[in-house]
């Protein structure tokens, strides 16, 4: 421990919008972290959380410390105690905010997938850039200290050259036909379906771990296409923490038609000649937080999901014991051991929103630029849509990079 | 044990052709039925083996217990002794001797794929049918005790409507760069490469699982493009089993083209309204023989793997407790006791082509079909074509069936 | 959320003694906790901490929030604001700490095993219960949501009469001969070896799963009996979290003696006619921090293990499928949800520290007794001085309850 | 394949007692050979079985290819044309049999233990070394491929100096408190329980893995105390394969009192200086076949499980990735590829008793002795008979050798 020196670090004052789960997570990692980093550069301050929920309004500042709360968000963007604007509402609101707050000179994190269609992760993507501000996308899975160590080995050339990556992210919040029709089963409010929700968190690992991808071709279905109305009791969530997203509804009630898509499966072309195969669904009976990969290279492999996400197979074809290796997290990688010393004593999800949180704040207080940024959004988007015309063409299409 | 009276059984007389890996694989499942199912019917007899290794006719007698060898395969076909023909020859050579067999009225057993082409597998399956023979075909993984239990599940409705299907091949065979270019390699010898090698048996599972395929979308691509030419001491393999399958050439020496695919990946739709995603391998560094399916119902969710190939993951959305469940193979799983009572206690991939062969013979002696008989073949090459139409036009392709 | 309203949660002042590791984990906790159950009716707030080291009495008041800190733990045990002692300073020091804040009547929490002895802990327990203030001791593997699922399952019956239960803890910690010889190495610092710093969970969740050990016998054995005497360097450890449980010494450098035990294993019979095995080891070679129990019962089977915490390995002999079911954590369990919603998102080691202060402040708000207390502590040194002296004798010996 | 010419080859008689489910593996295995091992020095022909029942005599000619059947062992043992006699027969049989057999001069194969009790194994063993004769024990565990690789790594200084050993099997057969009353649960008729059937070949393993055990302390308990009698029509079992091994009880009718033990567990010291634990049992809920063990040495470990037998866990503590590893049996292991060529293809149960009569004829061709033979057995039992009396005296016990 060599802690940075108080007087040195600089002041962030942090506002939030959108206090459901991941503003919670965000939330309460700022609070966390400098129990964490002594070794920050900065000093985070939570001013301002803007929720249309009183109940949560009131949580923000008795449970997490925020000085104030507002149910009007352009306070928060407002607010010149407020250095960075941390977006974590639903997504058709991201791009007003996201431009609101880069025209006031904030750093702006933006919660995936930055918008709900691509068109408006391409304007927040601008309006930032414009106003020369940092930028952050919360692409958390990076963040993963396994993920990390995947990559330096994957840069390194550890498992030689890639050849072939397969990512998915099957998960099993819409699998019960119950579930009610939240605003992330409607194109006019949470945009497209898994596309946006999960597939962008996939796509994303694979420009992190593999590069760019250049061709796509890829087909989407919806498995359940009607389900419940939301009852008005459903509008809070089951609990504090899950907001509309896990909502049961009565059978037998009055129902509404989902507009966008359940499951979407691909194959892609990488700039560097790898080939990789792509599925993500939210309606899948089985697994049920399973966002994983494999990527294979001439000298080795590497597999990681969610479900373990503190374990890394390590495949090395020049190993002495030729077979998967379960590499257990541990303080030896990355942030792990800021968390828990020693091996195999496992972190938790929330973690990795600490660790994306201390490194998008310490990018800040340097003035630098973040990755992944809203270009990493709109590489993203990039993808998606080419992958959402080849649904429509029957055909591969080329990704423009916009 | 009621086991049949001895003279009740059918004699059938086995020719076999080729005794590489399978020709011994099938040669000794037929030797130790007899101490295997005392409730057969038949009788199998070891009549003729034609292969043209020297050393190998030798053993065929000395070993395996054939009455006699030849190194022209005619030889067997023509055989009045003779009443099933096991064609084990590399595929360019199954059309013919199953045309000629099938032409002798002889029951004709060809492992997959049937020939090199789809066209050949066509040719093989309509003299078939001529002659009015029963035939089958070496889709092996169809007859693991809890393959078959799978599709029992799946039959009766206990994981619902299936709604996904993911099948893969990913096999190490040719990721050494160094292995050298055996027929399997060239197009003008082995056929097509893994979609015939591998996908066959995929798309045979999903066949057997979920129903027939209607349109799918393909990728091929070749990763080691030039291999070591076999050096003469290649001819007969690393060991008796071997064949030319798992030579190794020299670094610097000469080499050749490959000229067939190593990897495919492919989307389908099914006729029941299920969506699948395949891929298959032949140069992949890391999963070593993971031949896997895993499919998923509105019920519930089932997935196994030949590496673990005694192990059924089940999951039942009704269980009281909510998960995948290991289900070890046992004896209260079809042919599973016949090898080893009690639970858990592994068998091994010889078991199955066993299993098979005991299926095979059945039929046989009541003159009745057998399913996966040559229109199984038929089945795969019609969505094989689509998948290299696929390949070629970049664009979906409806899977005509002939 | 119906978060109880502010003005009727109790207010608790925190002084925590030693800043090590777990020091820092339950003053994390406490800080996180009003962003975690807005139900909670207590309000925790973090008044002084002591530590020797003045870097960490800086990093307490910088980045815990503490309002002051000291060196000298008798100004926790003596101030007013305090309400509860928490001590996380080697165990050596834990009885004079317990005795002193029971006799200020200040609720105490004490890291396991509460003292370096038996005798320290028996001493500790009669202070508290003369004082008649709660007591909670760090048995925070019991807070794990799947071992209270577990503890659930058996009490309800689920899993019928237990017969069998295995516990385990193998850390490798010590597996480096060399890691430097430490308090935890030396019996007159650290007390008994894994005894008193692993065993103690292990006997303690058999203790929470199946009830009262009545006779033991034991084995102990030291592996490493020589280490590098640590350099001055060492004293802080590698980094802020580890203190001086992880340093490396340098080879061919001065030695000294370990004199306590690297391993032990046991076997004892239950109260309830159950019978169980037990090992645990801080030297050995492969699992990293294998902290599992399997509990057999005539109706089912149990198995956890910390290394994959957030998952519960069920067998219910009635289920439909018969075999394990990995149950993964999530907001069905316990207070999983708190963390992360959904199902299959992990939570990690802290999460459970949090659940255990969480727990225990609310049983201190109400005036209420907490479970694991110091009868807890008591419970396990019976077992362990039976484990002892059976180790002494070579013989069988019941365990006395003091 | 440079295969041993037919005329070099001896020819060896085989002689079964008992045509029960390992009677039925040897017979079957013998049936294989040479259709596995081309290069094998000797020529096994299957000369004689004696069975009491009926059917299986009839099978053993038609079925196995024995030239004849008899209900009298000592017409096996008396036969001139016999030059090997495998005893198959329940364990109160084994010594009479042995005995005769070395009398008569032939080379004696038993399965384990040899005998029902201590004293028997060593009479036989006696007799054996007396005549002079070739011996072999059916620990048939050893020679699964992956088992021998283990010891070969061992042995090679591969994972240091051994520390710790923890072996196990809990197998489920006797968990259903309705199975009924056959021989194994009776010590008159099967002698000891578990530590008979199950902890021989869990020491075994030990013994060949780490070496001699040099003092114990146990303890046994029976958890079913009484099971129905078995019906008449039980005598046969429930099929071909299984004997009165797993027959099934009704509920409610008459019961009788096992008189041998459940389950046992051990504590260990071996010669070496590592220490072990030791866990058998045949009632326990959950695990079915965990036949199994862990070895810790001081530079990496291996773990192995019968449930997933074409699989060996190895963690080297110097591998580039450190962890478990998880290496798939192959080719590159032992006699696998005479089973079935590549990697990862599984092979099965009986497979390791085809190897296991494989060396044994290859060791009486020889002349030459076996391991494990009759001092194998001999080891075991002198262990078994210091944990009975641990059992007994409640203390400590040094293993005589005998």
């Amino acid at each position: 421990m060599t802690a940075t020196a108080t007087a040195t670090r600089r002041r962030l004052g942090i506002g939030t919008v959108g206090l459901g789960w991941m503003g919670q997570a965000h939330s309460r990692s700022f609070r966390r972290i400098p129990a964490l980093f002594p070794d920050r550069t900065y000093e985070p301050e939570l001013v301002v959380c803007a929720d249309p929920v009183a109940e949560r309004r009131e949580w923000a500042v008795s449970g997490f410390g925020f000085a104030s709360a507002t149910d009007d968000w352009r306070r928060v963007v407002d607010d010149s105690a407020v250095d960075v604007v941390v977006i974590t509402a639903p997504n058709m609101l991201h791009v007003d905010i996201a431009v609101a707050a880069a025209a006031a000179g904030k750093a702006v994190f933006c919660e995936k997938p930055v918008g709900g269609t691509p068109a408006q992760a391409r304007t927040a993507a601008h309006a930032a850039a414009a106003a020369g501000v940092t930028t952050g996308v919360g692409y958390n899975y990076r963040w993963a200290p396994l993920v990390q160590h995947a990559a330096e080995l994957i840069r390194s050339g550890r498992i030689g050259t890639v050849t072939n990556y397969r990512g998915r992210f099957l998960s099993c919040y819409g699998a019960d036909p119950l579930g009610s029709l939240s605003w992330r089963y409607l194109v006019d409010e949470g945009g497209y379906g898994v596309t946006s929700d999960l597939l962008s968190h996939t796509i994303d690992l694979a420009h992190f771990l593999v590069g760019p991808i250049t061709e796509v071709v890829g087909l989407g279905e919806t498995f359940v296409r009607e389900r419940p109305l939301p009852a008005l009791a459903g509008l809070r969530g089951r609990g504090t923490q899950s907001g509309t997203h896990y909502d049961r509804g009565v059978a037998g009630g009055p129902t509404g038609a989902v507009t966008n898509e359940d499951w979407f499966g691909a194959i892609a072309r990488f700039e560097s000649g790898a080939v990789g195969t792509f599925e993500t669904s939210r309606t899948m009976v089985g697994p049920e937080s399973q966002n994983a990969f494999e990527v294979h290279g001439t000298g080795g492999s590497l597999a990681w999901n969610l479900e373990r996400m503190n374990e890394l197979q390590v495949y090395l074809a020049d190993s002495p014991a030729t077979g998967y290796t379960t590499v257990f997290g541990g303080e030896a990688y990355g942030h792990h051991g800021a968390f828990v010393p020693g091996r195999a004593n496992p972190i938790g999800f929330e973690d990795l929103v600490t660790i994306e949180d201390h490194h998008f704040a310490t990018a800040v207080a340097a003035g630098a630029p973040f990755d992944p940024g809203f270009d990493a959004a709109v590489a993203y988007v990039d993808v998606q849509e080419a992958l959402l015309h080849s649904w429509d063409t029957r055909t591969w299409e080329k990704v423009t990079t916009t």
